[in-house]
């Protein structure tokens, strides 16, 4: 028997979820939900709630559904922030966007088919497993008005941010969603003082994530963004920081090793 | 103390929500958010879902949540269906629709916020019932590709219908929340023979639903409906037709009466 790894799982996972629904979903509709999820994204949002599961000691096929969810909600955010109406953006990950490809009323539909079987996926799992419910309750809180959606509205209402508002801004729209991966695990199992130290790693990493984001992507400097508002030097002093809070977070935890990493692998990230 | 009835308790449930959320949300969305659940719709989702729960002995307060988040993903599904991609409608209640007074962008936000919000409000609300999580895994599959989301889609794949696929178009886009509303509640106690005999109304009310709406928008002859495929005359004689199916279904049930009243309201309403 091969033993897969992390990435595999998540993979296989995603593929099944799919290949079940093939029948049932109209042909155009599967090609364009399809088309987005395996689009080589980099699925660091169920890698790091698989990551976090092991440090808690929670078992990874139990928090499997909700690691897949989470990837169809940032499918979905992905697909409508990309519409002529949003950031109209021609390309997604090297290839042309869901409403190039398929039409704008098809994207529209394939972010509210996404989003649908995000939340259709996760209670089927719960099934009578009240904690599963909770870290669902947790995950949809995120994704929502109080995190993403929240953060997405934000960039419509300003022309110009400062970096208070910059940083809430990425806190919600990217860190909401880094967060949910990470503490949704904490809802199967977890002592209070861990979750405060999962907690600031989590804060930690979601805005990181979005300021190398930024620092990877040179037309970052042409938008709302962390970088534009605020500066190359201070966005790497700050991810640099935020890297140092990260590990100091987690630093009184032996097997917090590998969400230790994780952090480096962000912060020192060329692509 | 008042009694309210069961159109009260809808609204007071939706303001209690909304009021609950004011303060974290940002002000536009939120206002966004509002004028579209509180525009005049006449909470036939919510209202039959309370007819059912009360056919069933199943308590109102219980099922209330779920009641008020069928209500969010219709809403969600109006403001995405009347963006200029979709239908592109300028009006929607005798109001103008969400995009023509909060921009296209904050539309497309403000369904995904009200999507969110739906499950939200249900996972919060299961909490540890298990039949309430069944519940609304149900809500889910109706809400997504193989119930309304599927039938949005189909609008898009042809150009002209046969009765089978325009009633398919129909029985998915319209009558799988209609379905959701009336076999919900059953998730938290009823018989196998009840369920069926529920089943079969809730399909009839389901279709017969859209075709009054059908009937009394003179803009449907023009546009993919029952109504255009089929033609007045053969549209009235199915409505009735559905109407006695659904009395039929409920006839051995001495207290379906108020449901039975519902198909009926719904077979001779003028507006």
């Amino acid at each position: 028997m091969t033993i897969m790894n992390k990435s595999e799982k998540i993979e296989k996972a995603l593929s099944d979820l799919f290949e079940a629904k093939k029948s049932s979903y109209p042909q155009a509709l599967f090609h364009a939900m399809t088309y987005m999820v395996f689009s080589d994204g980099k699925r660091v949002r169920p890698y790091l709630m698989l990551l976090s599961a092991e440090f808690l000691g929670v078992d990874a096929d139990a928090i499997m559904p909700l690691a897949i969810a989470l990837e169809l909600i940032h499918t979905y955010s992905l697909i409508h922030d990309d519409l002529p109406c949003m950031d109209d953006d021609d390309y997604r990950r090297g290839k042309p966007s869901c409403h190039k490809v398929f039409g704008e009323a098809m994207a529209v539909l394939c972010g509210d088919a996404l989003l649908n079987l995000a939340y259709e996926t996760m209670l089927e799992a719960a099934g009578n497993d009240v904690n599963l419910i909770s870290a669902a309750s947790f995950i949809a809180k995120c994704a929502g008005v109080e995190g993403m959606v929240g953060g997405q509205v934000l960039e419509f209402s300003k022309e110009k941010f400062d970096e208070n508002e910059i940083t809430e801004f990425c806190m919600k729209k990217t860190g909401a969603l880094i967060r949910a991966a990470i503490l949704a695990p904490a809802y199967l199992g977890c002592d209070g003082k861990k979750f405060s130290a999962l907690s600031s790693y989590a804060n930690a990493v979601g805005l990181n994530f979005q300021l190398r984001d930024d620092l990877l992507d040179e037309k970052k400097e042409e938008k709302k963004s962390y970088l534009a508002v605020m500066g190359k030097e201070y966005t790497v002093e700050i991810s640099e920081r935020l890297d140092n809070l990260a590990k100091k977070a987690l630093a009184n935890y032996d097997d917090a090793k590998p969400l230790i990493e994780f952090s480096e692998f962000l912060t020192n990230r060329k692509k």
